[in-house]
């Protein structure tokens, strides 16, 4: 028996819970959903999952967890070795701001039922959700590059061990890639994202690296 | 000495960080911004808060944390009691699922920066805006009152005592009456804003009850 995680090889918050679950060193059976097909929306998914989101977490006993953070907050509290949070109050408030100015302020706005969206409901094309996606990222890239110019960023987000912000931090460079946005501008995170990259536990999270890639 | 609340009282996320510290108990400083103004575009404020957002809570010593439910996580670390999280994992798992249903797939795209911009970029008009605003609190209303079907929700989102869910429930319900959304098709929700708001910690906490409410 192992966890099963419910998820698309795209899905950013996929490739985030991916990236916490191969930092704890947890195995977990991988079952792919193609989005675009409506797998998400089957009677047997909602039961899972009543947004029709990846990713679900399904526990051993077949418990469901939804909510790429609150699973996230779940393994660090299940499974504390290694942390993902600094150990004091004020440090885990930063870690979680940075990740929560990612997750609260960029995603929720770039993904794909939103571009869809967009589209049905203003005719975007490509090229204007290009310049939708774009916008959202570099408002926030722009701030985010600023709270990392902080003595306490170091190799990584918060100090030299990777955590919670790193996770969205890596994932969300991941997705702009869709829209080819350089991240020249933005040295610090870019510097970041390298080191990331050079660590397993996030390279074997991306999402080419998973088995329904293209 | 006593904290400080830079905030504005429409703002969803000032109304979350209100009813935390009113649980809490905990005073504070109300210190008020126009958003339209820019007062928070400032350079003195984006010191505070890069991002230029509300809220912002500026501890005793000058510290400020930023985003709204990393405070209220870090309010709960400090100040553990009342609680704003279950004691065992699987809750707290739910508790932060429901919270970020709210904070993650509805407030980030119906903030006033977004509607601004949907203005700008597409031309929405009054009405456009509230297609759009609408369609989100619907797609997430209609999954967060199928997941509140559950035999651990109580008076509150989680049991019989008000916590996270209940904070970002209580927020985005006031937000809603930006565009008049009736709450007669999910009536789990409305009974539980009701709960919510016959409770003093919450009332306060509305936006018409704030000192910069017009």
């Amino acid at each position: 028996m192992t966890m099963k995680l419910h998820n698309f090889f795209r899905s950013s918050t996929s490739t985030r819970l991916r990236a916490a679950l191969n930092l704890k060193g947890l195995g977990y059976e991988y079952i792919p959903y193609v989005l675009r097909d409506g797998q998400t929306r089957t009677p047997d998914y909602l039961r899972r999952n009543p947004q029709g989101l990846v990713p679900t977490l399904e526990l051993e006993d077949g418990t469901n967890l939804t909510q790429s953070l609150a699973i996230i907050e779940w393994l660090e509290e299940t499974h504390p070795t290694p942390a993902l949070l600094p150990a004091d109050a004020l440090g885990r408030a930063r870690v979680r701001a940075l990740a929560y100015m990612i997750a609260c302020e960029i995603h929720p706005l770039n993904n794909l039922r939103v571009l869809f969206r967009l589209g049905d409901q203003f005719g975007a094309d490509e090229a204007a959700q290009k310049a939708w996606f774009t916008h959202w990222v570099t408002l926030t890239f722009d701030a985010l590059e600023e709270a990392l110019q902080d003595p306490r960023t170091g190799i990584f987000c918060h100090g030299d061990s990777p955590g919670l912000a790193d996770i969205c931090l890596y994932a969300q460079v991941w997705n702009n890639r869709r829209f080819d946005i350089p991240l020249k501008t933005w040295p610090t995170i870019a510097r970041i994202f390298e080191a990331l990259d050079a660590l397993p536990a996030f390279a074997q999270a991306a999402p080419p690296r998973q088995p329904d890639a293209a």
